[in-house]
């Protein structure tokens, strides 16, 4: 069974659960009204499944393709694709009416880009850096800047990258090598060689924009003394059309274990023509920008991908006839039963849909404290907004792609041998979605930050403010008195307390060995997704439990109340395991020297 | 950095952990001095580094090729390899003297198979097959198939296949199909399709020899009806050379993800000639001999891969300059510090080297159990032996190989965008491994084994017999009376509590609903997998704190308190998070209807 997008639960999420109608007086709201909401799910399903997703396995089996004269020629049917995309009016929607956008808040965009993603990961990657470039300079540009580019990468007519990497340095910025030298007329010669460069040469758009971190001769050492460059592949002309040919060339692609359809380039400039974006050596704060949107891109990429597997996982299980029930047939006038009765494969399944649907309702729930951060006219739900965001973000990256990897590999699992062969789906899915772990910030990083910036920014707000939420829902819920959400009120005070016990041990051990919260990191990051989840399917089940006592007979609210059980009692075990490991610190992970290893 | 084959671990098992010249009165371990072993070590460490290693990633890019004339090719410079593994003598290790082997316990002979599948996995798929079959025949043959078959497949000159699986059938073979009819001479004509088939064609041997499970005309449906029978793929002559080509050959090959140096096969047997192996209709449970050792060997694939990649991380770590510690540099005059300072790195690392080493002893430990189960003179050893094997081997295929995937894409995390890249080892350890999950019975058949058959076996014998066993192991060493093992006693009496109380609920609970015993059964293989591993530990630290007593220098035996220390606090409580899903049942994993899937 091909790809089917998720439409009932987005629009769960958004009208539902989000009540996007309540912010119907916001200017980005206004033309968003649950009508419209659901002609462009209705609408984005259509295009994703029909257009995108036949090309996943092409992608993948085809791959990039790079020629000595530096060209890339990206598979068959994407240009294709890539012009309908264009056509259909999609890159606009969550972009500004001033550069032609449909100004639509975010949080609906990303019903379409979550879709985008689970049919066709890798061509998505193109217009996903576009956007991310949008982002940057909209954030940071001069109003020529932005006059001259964002029309242009708003429709993505042009293409955006970001180039960071370089052979030494990933992470680690602070070592980069790659050098401007100023032409005194307000331009750069930019030399120096980047790798990893998604969409850094392909054949969808007649120019293609990147955004360069590198060091103007003279600056400082380190990561204080980066800039970052617009560095557009063809010069625009008086016109702002594609002029000359800039002197950044593609040297090759990397042979990578997915995303084959994505072209991962080697990228040399050679004293090629840039622009200033923002300051002189505040490169960093502004690549944030689109870093930090890149990263929410992440984790929604490991939700897609569990959730495309998981479709696949479902359909086999229904379909593949192998042995019986172990309480007794249940297809007793066929060979055998499908797999599905067998608890086992339920088991993945369930943790799948689980994991899946509550992580789609804290991506989507933090979108829209972004939304609010851009538009409210409330100072308090602003500043709330960008709180979340911040802290957010390495949780919903890390937990969500670290998850969806396992999703993936579990929808492997239900197929048996049949998920090992590339005639299935499932194996592109499982190499495609293990990128999202490494890049943007690998795991590691996203958990560092959590720890190390985002808890101690502005003195705690962010975490303590969500922990005062977390208990006034909790109380709120139980004085409505229902039985069925008591499994789901004593499971989320129980991770609440785990977490707010977690964090205080990092506040106290943290300080006397820094690398007690590098130690604590990654168990932390999954104790936040864990509990953050919990929160979410509270949410859903207070919210799915008034709909059915308003009558609604649509199964989604039942089978919410289900899952969310499911989760409290098979999933969010597991962050009691966390914090007994998180508390041991830092001793006997670092006691060995380095070379005992 | 290639790999290294972990020579000082496996002697360290052998001599120490094991303490094997015990056994020196046993006629298998007569000719295995701890002096003769640590020979076989060191030549099985040059052959698998210098032979075998270097072919894998040539396997991996290059994979098998099929022909219009049904022949296949395996990859550029494997026949060589397998020329020099027949020379060396490699192949008798383990095998019976009878037949030209050099009956070696088979626990030294694994260390050479851990060690060959690590440099190249899809290689060593060919001779493990070969010697499945050999056991098959040895176990079930007739004086004259024995006479016929064990010399060629002992020495390797004949390579051995199981064709158990058909499209429609894997798992349940209840449903096979391949029909077998009598030729009135003692012969039958077999036909059928079979498929992923390892193997099932190849040109590194002069014949091989499928094991073949069908259906004799007019014989029972289901499980009961199937026999196994010996179809050569040239019928040997009067001399047992290989003779006229009998009629079965290969269709074509499956794209995998992974070990595409193994040729997976379509095999099809168009009426072709067929020797029963045993008797009639009772062939499953003779292919289950072959399935058993299968199964052992799969989970040391899991270990094997994840040394492969453990080795590969460690390197790079200790390599890549990225950041500062978070106390202070370690390189101060280098541009950064080497990765491996930062704790999110080390726990990777740490927790790759608890499984793998925890996981290396309890592989290790249970096939000693199997040589004492063939060759000792006591009757309780023998029994014993007996009941560990069946216990154990359900748990050791399916926690080594869920572990050790999980080690392979740490590994691939260690290495950040670099180890998503073909040119780095890691993408393929990740993907040969996937495979170790899902062959010779999935993982959660393996779990079903052990739940289902394996604990009520004669009354529960064996598992009670392994609880006393832990037991009396913590009492003796709390005795002793030494701080340094109390974090091991105290460790595995709690995990050992929590595996009795999770054994107690399944016997109260699976009968009243057999789907609570299937809902458990994946959480109770892994606890049952991590206190098997708390109690290897617990041995292992028990004998380094001796020997440091005694006044061993080896830094091997302060790194085993140390890795073992970090086991009991970083890994083990991962234990109450099982017990606590186990518990809630079967109820809210099988409460959606299929239709809501």
């Amino acid at each position: 069974m091909p790809y089917q997008p998720p439409v009932r639960d987005h629009a769960f999420l958004l009208r539902d659960l989000l009540e996007l109608e309540r912010y119907a007086n916001l200017p980005a709201f206004a033309d968003a009204s649950m009508e419209t909401v659901d002609q462009i799910l209705d609408e984005a399903a259509r295009f994703t499944a029909e257009v995108l997703a036949p090309l996943n396995s092409v992608g993948d089996k085809e791959g990039c393709h790079w020629a000595a004269d530096n060209s890339v020629t990206t598979p068959k049917g994407f240009k294709a694709a890539y012009e309908q995309l264009v056509a259909g009016g999609w890159p606009g929607l969550g972009s500004d009416p001033a550069y032609g956008g449909q100004g639509l808040p975010h949080v609906v965009n990303l019903a379409f880009s979550e879709m985008s993603s689970s049919a066709n990961m890798a061509f998505s990657m193109y217009p996903g850096l576009t956007h991310g470039a949008y982002s940057a300079i909209l954030a940071a540009g001069t109003p020529e800047q932005k006059d001259l580019y964002l029309p242009k990468l708003a429709s993505f007519q042009w293409g955006g990258t970001m180039n960071l990497t370089e052979p030494h340095c990933g992470t680690d910025l602070g070592l980069l090598r790659t050098k401007a030298v100023p032409n005194g007329d307000g331009t750069y010669k930019i030399s120096g060689q980047k790798i990893w460069i998604s969409g850094g040469e392909q054949d969808l758009t007649e120019n293609i924009v990147h955004l360069v971190l590198a060091r103007i001769e003279g600056a400082p050492a380190g990561t204080r003394g980066i800039s970052l460059f617009i560095v557009p592949k063809f010069l625009p002309d008086a016109e702002g059309a594609p002029g000359a040919r800039n002197s950044v060339k593609c040297l090759g692609l990397e042979e990578k274990m997915g995303i084959h359809g994505n072209a991962t380039c080697v990228i040399s400039h050679e004293e090629a023509t840039g622009w200033l974006l923002g300051e002189e050596n505040r490169g960093l704060s502004i690549m944030f920008i689109m870093m930090n949107e890149a990263r929410l891109g992440v984790g929604m990429q490991g939700l897609a991908q569990a959730e495309a597997a998981y479709q696949a996982a479902a359909a086999f299980a229904k379909e593949r006839l192998q042995g019986r029930s172990l309480t007794g047939p249940k297809n007793p006038d066929g060979p055998a039963d499908p797999i599905i009765v067998h608890p086992d494969i339920r088991r993945m399944l369930m943790d799948s849909r689980a994991i899946i649907e509550g992580g789609r309702a804290f991506l989507f729930w933090t979108a829209l404290h972004g939304d609010l951060a851009e538009a409210s006219p409330d100072e308090a739900a602003r500043q709330k907004g960008h709180d979340y965001m911040a802290l957010m973000t390495p949780v919903l990256k890390g937990f969500l792609t670290d998850k969806g990897f396992q999703v993936c590999s579990d929808a492997m699992q239900v197929h048996g041998g049949a998920g090992f062969t590339e005639h299935f789906p499932v194996s592109q899915y499982l190499r495609d979605c293990r990128i999202a772990l490494i890049y943007e910030g690998t795991n590691g990083i996203q958990a560092l930050d959590l720890v190390g910036r985002k808890l101690a920014a502005d003195g705690g707000r962010a975490v303590m403010g969500f922990f005062a939420e977390l208990d006034g829902y909790v109380a709120e819920t139980e004085a409505l008195g229902l039985d069925e959400l008591k499994p789901f009120t004593e499971g989320l005070a129980k991770a609440k307390g785990e977490l707010q016990e977690a964090t205080l041990w990092l506040m106290q051990n943290g300080l006397a060995n820094p690398d007690n919260a590098g130690a604590a990191s990654t168990d932390y990051l999954h104790l936040f997704g864990l509990t953050a989840l919990a929160y979410m399917w509270t949410k859903m089940a207070r919210t799915a439990q008034a709909k059915i006592a308003d009558g609604a007979a649509d199964p989604i609210y039942a089978e919410k109340l289900t899952v969310g059980r499911y989760y409290m009692a098979r999933v969010l075990p597991q962050t009691a395991a966390h914090l007994a490991k998180l508390k041991t610190g830092a001793e006997t992970m670092m006691a060995l020297p380095a070379e005992a290893f």
